[in-house]
């Protein structure tokens, strides 16, 4: 019954290091407070990266654009537990400037958190981040995207599917 | 910080009941469960819509396209402490069938939940809900948002920025 929330924007979450990045792709993301910044992210009990998030305690939402489409599903797919997911894809992973989980250079955006709270909302955990570093490129001018610029990638619902949001900019 | 994530799907959360039907709009909104079908919404503690919430323990998330965005606009900027919201738009509220939060009848979808957990993150509380029933228009078949034939309301950025979603099907 989730599908009648979607399309949603599509993100990579970043854990491991920078020896070993461990990336993910997650639909399942919110912005929760903004003072202190805070945001959520809900992944599956059974994921490795819910089990690396869980004992080093920070993570990076990077955001994807177009472009990374191939990477986005390649990240989505394949299992950090079994395979060495950073290596099968075309991105550069970076250090981070205040946690441990590697920023995508290739993203728009690299939002840098450290778990402050994580619940448990049925099969999934939800971790609740602080965000602690934000670094950007030009998709991003004063916080705000350049939607006549840039397409951010979205899931238009199940599997293969993704579409983008338009560059139209409509006022009510 | 949160400026990153965006552009963000928008949506309203209803709260009340049929006889005085209270509507906020919300950007703030992620799946979070499968089984058990869960999302969550955050909503300002300072927000009349969270005091009800709170009190009544279910509300509906009603999916809205670009044609309600002037709706969306007066429900995200009118407080209902102050004001009767509903009498001030043009939407037609309807029973929800399974809980006390009435539906919206223009929107393509209305997914009713009855709140299971709350959370504080920050300015914010957290509103885990269960869906225990949806009611949809032709924008969805299958569960699938129909992206050909409707535009989904987002949030460009913050203000009276708003856009939508391309009715282009990407695949990697």
């Amino acid at each position: 019954m989730l599908g009648y929330l979607y399309p949603l924007r599509t993100y990579f979450v970043v854990a491991g290091d920078i020896e070993k990045p461990n990336p993910m792709t997650a639909d399942w993301v919110i912005p929760l407070s903004f003072n202190p910044p805070l945001l959520g992210v809900a992944i599956g009990k059974k994921r490795h990266t819910r089990k690396l998030i869980e004992k080093q305690k920070d993570f990076v939402i990077a955001v994807p654009t177009v472009e990374l489409l191939k990477d986005v599903w390649t990240a989505g797919t394949l299992s950090g537990s079994r395979e060495n997911k950073a290596e099968r894809m075309g991105v550069t992973f970076v250090e981070s400037k205040k946690v441990t989980a590697p920023s995508i250079k290739e993203c728009q955006a690299n939002i840098e958190c450290k778990v402050v709270k994580q619940v448990e909302t049925g099969d999934h955990i939800f971790f609740v981040g602080e965000i602690v570093n934000v670094s950007h490129g030009d998709g991003f001018v004063d916080e705000k995207p350049d939607i006549k610029n840039y397409k951010f990638l979205m899931h238009a619902f199940s599997g293969k599917n993704f579409t983008y949001q338009s560059d139209e900019l409509i006022k009510p």
